[in-house]
């Protein structure tokens, strides 16, 4: 063979990889991290339901391809019907095949400066053309997007709420007021990975009908499967239909499948989830402010800690972190940059980064 | 929103799925098959080990974004490197990622008439055109696919060692042989996902580093673990490389991950397996002989039974044996379409058949 014939858009494409994985990084310095506290997991678990339920599952068999039960509940814990939901390997490949419905070369789609990486990855993927917008005082800000949107007439625009780096979020309705300027030609993709860690009204109040959105939500989140890897979208039925032109129909794991379905009708460990995220985050705001840095308030499964000066510095406290055995990761564009991420721990795991934090900071002064 | 903007080539998609599932058809039928003996999955089960090594994941864990432990047991087991690998979403997803990367609509793609839908579908979806050749005596005709792929000028050649869906097989050292015609333009898509219910010899003889061809392999069939999904290719680093540019990095169920480890090294469990796929074989061809049916040889865990006359009829065979509960498949082209493919059971599940297949024999003669 003479040359690889790819596509020239592949031949195109960096070999890039939106984050590296913790196990990446345990293999590059030698040993388990003591706290993994960076990939915004969820450490209280799943739902002993969910575990018995993958355990109960027979793995020979292929998982169901149209994700029948799943999608059922789905609709009634929506109020809804399965036709307004699509489940997939995780938002990630259900962003991927939306990204593969819509853009071609040249596409425009508007994000924040900072926003998820994955969603990037998939638009450039397929070609498309990234336009951002900054945050505005550490939150998404969905009027300049849906303005950009306008102005380079977007397919898609992303926006999380709650937001990912920073755990900041806007009331639902807020959402619906500013989709008045959505532009008619765009498609808004809400991500809200997050949204059952975040207040009540935080969800945006609209039908699953609404044509102008599509809606993302996880079972790796509040829900603590991120293992096994299964996310759902919510949007009209004629754009759910769209997936299952493309989509891997044999590609959900089985027990993936009931594990989701146990975790959704276990609402009694969810509350317990919440309560516990709730006071990890008051626990990590704690001792960020006992070292003398600024949390920011969060409605995620982390906070997003103001190391009070750059991107650089903020950098040298995560290595100092990660040094010591402590995985957190940070947000990649300025000045959000000036931030650590940190996910909610176990009362051990924020011990060890209490412990550790003060030694870091020390580090990163002294570099 | 007056019109999804979807590209050009989603909205010329069909909505199409390559295979109805088994549950899409029971709950057609309103209820449970009897004996699920259609979609060529492994009813002797996954290994121990490897369903103790699932139920020991903690599912709120990420899966390892570049499947290092497994990517080693596999390289030791191959011996070749991890880079010559590529674990992901089963077999199905690693043939959508490769398409992605060669395939751009008008793409000359070369397949068997009647060979792997999947295949197929993800082709299709990126607008490739496929060239079909016809099998030769109910097996693949290498020769006669790169003598095509020659004349197309194919990007992909798709050629499946054993095949589906008649069971039929080459020696390795004859694919070998024959690859000396594959145009030096085209890449060879080896499936070799049912090798190891096959006899000796039948994988082909050629270094992972081999640039003509990409081998998929899956923990779905003899290892019994296709709720699982994941499978495996192997190929030349600078091939394996470009699917980092386009796959799901996080996409890996972490459970399905420790789990194919787990398989992969039980040995033991994999031989009582192979014993009892020959044992069935060679159950249901006895099943069909005392029904005056042609059971075909087969190196796969499956049986393909000529039923004796045309397509229309083997349908009203299996139409029979769906109504009694039994669910199995057929080919889909001619003159293959005169049998039903029957997947290897248990002696329970085998014993339904029998009883259901004179009744269902009777019945689409008396059609």
């Amino acid at each position: 063979m003479t040359e690889r014939r790819l596509t020239p858009l592949a031949r195109s494409l960096p070999a890039s990889v939106p984050f590296v994985g913790p196990e990446t990084h345990e293999r590059a310095i030698g040993k388990p991290f003591v706290a993994r506290l960076g990939a915004n997991e969820n450490v209280f678990g799943a739902s002993p339901h969910a575990i018995a339920a993958m355990a109960d599952t027979a793995p020979w068999m292929y998982g169901d391809a149209e994700s029948h039960d799943l999608r059922g509940a789905l609709a009634a814990h929506h109020d809804t019907t399965p036709n307004h939901i699509i489940v997939g390997e995780g938002i990630d490949g259900l962003l991927g095949y939306l990204a593969r419905l819509f853009v071609e070369p040249g596409d425009a789609v508007v994000t924040s400066e900072g926003a998820y990486p994955t969603f990037n990855y998939h638009v450039s993927g397929f070609g498309g053309v990234l336009h951002k917008v900054p945050f505005r005082d550490d939150h998404e800000d969905p009027a300049a997007l849906f303005a950009k949107a306008a102005e380079v007439d977007a397919k898609l625009v992303y926006l999380s709420n709650p937001d990912n780096p920073m755990g900041s979020w806007h009331r639902g309705a807020d959402i619906v007021s500013a989709m008045d300027e959505l532009p008619a030609r765009s498609l808004l993709v809400l991500d809200e990975a997050y949204v059952e860690c975040a207040p009540e009204g935080t969800a945006a109040p609209l039908p699953a009908d609404d044509p102008r959105l599509i809606r993302m939500r996880t079972f790796s989140k509040a829900y603590g499967l991120a293992g096994a890897r299964i996310g759902y979208a919510i949007a009209a039925p004629d754009l759910i239909r769209e997936f299952h032109k493309v989509r891997n129909h044999f590609g959900l794991n089985r027990a993936a499948q009931a594990g989701a379905l146990a975790a959704l009708q276990d609402g009694r460990w969810l509350c317990h989830v919440q309560e516990q995220i709730e006071m990890a985050r008051l626990r990590i705001a704690a001792i960020a402010r006992d070292n003398g840095l600024i949390p920011l308030p969060s409605a995620a499964n982390f906070v997003s800690v103001d190391c009070g000066a750059d991107g650089a510095f903020a950098k040298a406290v995560l290595d100092g972190l990660v040094a010591r055995g402590i995985f957190v990761r940070m947000p990649f564009a300025a000045p959000q940059n000036r931030c650590i991420r940190v996910s909610c721990g176990t009362d051990a795991q924020l011990d060890a980064f209490a412990a550790a934090l003060p030694d870091a900071l020390a580090a990163a002064k002294n570099l």
